[in-house]
């Protein structure tokens, strides 16, 4: 199996109400797949673009001007620009059901908000014309749980590569002290590497404590690294919480969030990567109340500060286990193959996929 | 016929190399449809949303800091948020003939770039579920030609509305001392009216020099305005020209262009319209060389300055022609229904569709 399920760092779905759900499709010339993260109502969004290259859908209403300040779920895929189509089987699941922006008379009358961005893995199935349309979006919205999702070389993940390794999805949550939740997930499809080639080891920690390859696997990782060509790129996820933001605060949580992505791929950001990180914040809590106002002040900038330094670990860990997680499909090489000593400790736990 | 051709103000096909397709269907529940706009290689595109509830899709590409400065097409269309299933079919007409951002080693592998924005239109066939998909984009792609395009309630303006009355789509052009063409394509879809109560007559010229109505007909426009309900709004559309811009130009394009929007629709840009225009420049001319460099300077300042307000003009004048010259389709009352007299010099000329 290619998916492992609830990694001990957490996963996305610690945040109340959030649910996940992968489609994908893998053999005959196809290796892509479509992410749907399902977000409860009133589920604050905002968006941070920073890649040059980006392919997305539904942006401008997380813009800072823009009036909705919600959005019902956010589709991320396979498919470079063509897997957009992915959105619409994503808002017709949602339109079933009743769930959108109303804008007519009768309660079935709805427009999902459904913001999008895509990863490019055109022709890593072996067929370029094979992508993810709105059938992906469905049967992902379909698969949702809130549940802890599969990881690896699934849903949006499925043919993501990471510096010529196998990419995948990742995912980490984080608690705070006061019991608020902020975890991320990632989907690493990176020109840069998660894996040190000198140390055969993540810049960063995720889920797992990997021990150091031998001389021999850091040997082949680098070879491997060698035999990469420039490809197009670009890295995409959600970094959520049950707090209750603003926009603009839901904003800055996205921006922390590409700092995580910054420390656990490297180089990134690059000019045609597509990297974008939506942020969700579902207000099921809000930050304790301190006793007088001015305590209560510096409380809630110390709270939100934590906020955002746990939002950009657990990004950071998420894009980790998106590579050290994934098993390879067909065509492609997992980190775990290259360097099985790293996870000797596990060994016996983690079995080979 | 609910189409008129050629518009005495000219078309945006008169900046060489655009294209404009539309695909509407009518009828059986529907009234909805999709205009693609087709550009030159290499036209440099930028975006302008000012409306606070936009409906968008590669928007981003189109941002200040993105890689790329050009995009292959624009699709603008109804069907709200699920009408961006449009941009599929207009992407697929493209890569079928090998125009996109090359992105593998044979010619065919490409992605299209093809930003799009949506109006408000549902339900007004009939049924709600009833919008453009895939096919009303490849339609409408396939429609393209170099030729003046049909105005008036065709396309993504098939089920316009510009406060009660029928919209549709306008078309104008403008022409520099230099040869410099500039011209609009615009949606209108709007909750502002495009002709004063008062006057009867539009607060900005189109193509067509309008008598004053009737008090009769002045009384019944007034009376129709009271009884529409404020409902879901968005002007979008092209402003394009054959100059040699930059993104950052071609943002100032797009940002004047609203200022054209803003004469001719009054109220506009409220918080749930989407308006967005996006800016295209071909490139195919430069403004002609001055003597010396001081006087080059200048007089390039005084030719882009000029060249905005010929963009901002034509934008206005697409706006009122798109109202004006609209015939209307089943369940819509036209401006001129409402006002035949203001057309009573064009009597001959213009027959009633």
């Amino acid at each position: 199996m290619n998916a492992r399920s609830h990694p001990a760092g957490g996963c996305i779905t610690d945040v109340a109400g959030v649910r996940v759900g992968h489609a994908q499709r893998v053999g005959r010339g196809w290796c892509t797949g479509t992410t749907a993260v399902l977000l409860p109502a009133n589920t604050t969004v905002a968006v941070d673009v920073r890649g040059g290259g980006p392919g997305t859908r539904e942006t401008d209403l997380l813009g800072p001007l823009a009036t909705i300040q919600h959005a019902d779920a956010i589709c991320l895929t396979g498919g470079s620009a063509y897997g957009l189509a992915a959105a619409d089987g994503v808002m017709h699941y949602l339109e079933a059901r009743g769930v959108g922006f109303p804008v007519g008379t009768r309660p079935e009358e709805v427009v999902p908000l459904v913001p999008a961005a895509v990863i490019f893995d055109l022709g890593r199935g072996g067929s370029f014309t094979n992508r993810p349309d709105a059938s992906f979006g469905l049967r992902a919205a379909r698969a949702a749980r809130p549940t802890p999702c599969a990881t690896g070389a699934v849903g949006a993940g499925t043919g993501a590569r990471s510096k010529g390794l196998q990419g995948g999805i990742g995912t980490a949550s984080r608690r705070l002290a006061d019991g608020t939740v902020v975890a991320a997930l990632a989907v690493v499809n990176s020109a840069g590497a998660v894996i040190d080639a000198d140390q055969g080891l993540p810049w960063q920690p995720g889920s797992l404590h990997l021990r150091r390859p031998n001389a021999a696997e850091r040997e082949a990782l680098a070879a491997h690294y060698d035999t990469v060509t420039p490809a197009l790129n670009t890295t995409i996820g959600v970094i959520a919480t049950d707090a209750a933001l603003t926009r603009g605060e839901c904003g800055r949580l996205a921006a922390v969030a590409h700092d995580g992505m910054a420390r656990a791929i490297r180089p990134v950001h690059s000019l045609l990567d597509g990297d974008v990180v939506f942020a969700a914040a579902t207000g099921a809590r809000s930050h304790p109340a301190a006793p007088s106002p001015r305590d209560d002040a510096r409380a809630a900038l110390r709270w939100r500060n934590e906020l955002l330094a746990a939002a950009a670990d657990a990004f950071a860990a998420a894009c980790t286990d998106a590579v050290v997680l994934a098993d390879a499909r067909p065509g492609a090489i997992a980190f775990r193959d290259l360097c099985p000593s790293a996870f000797s400790r596990y060994a016996a736990s983690v079995p080979k996929g």
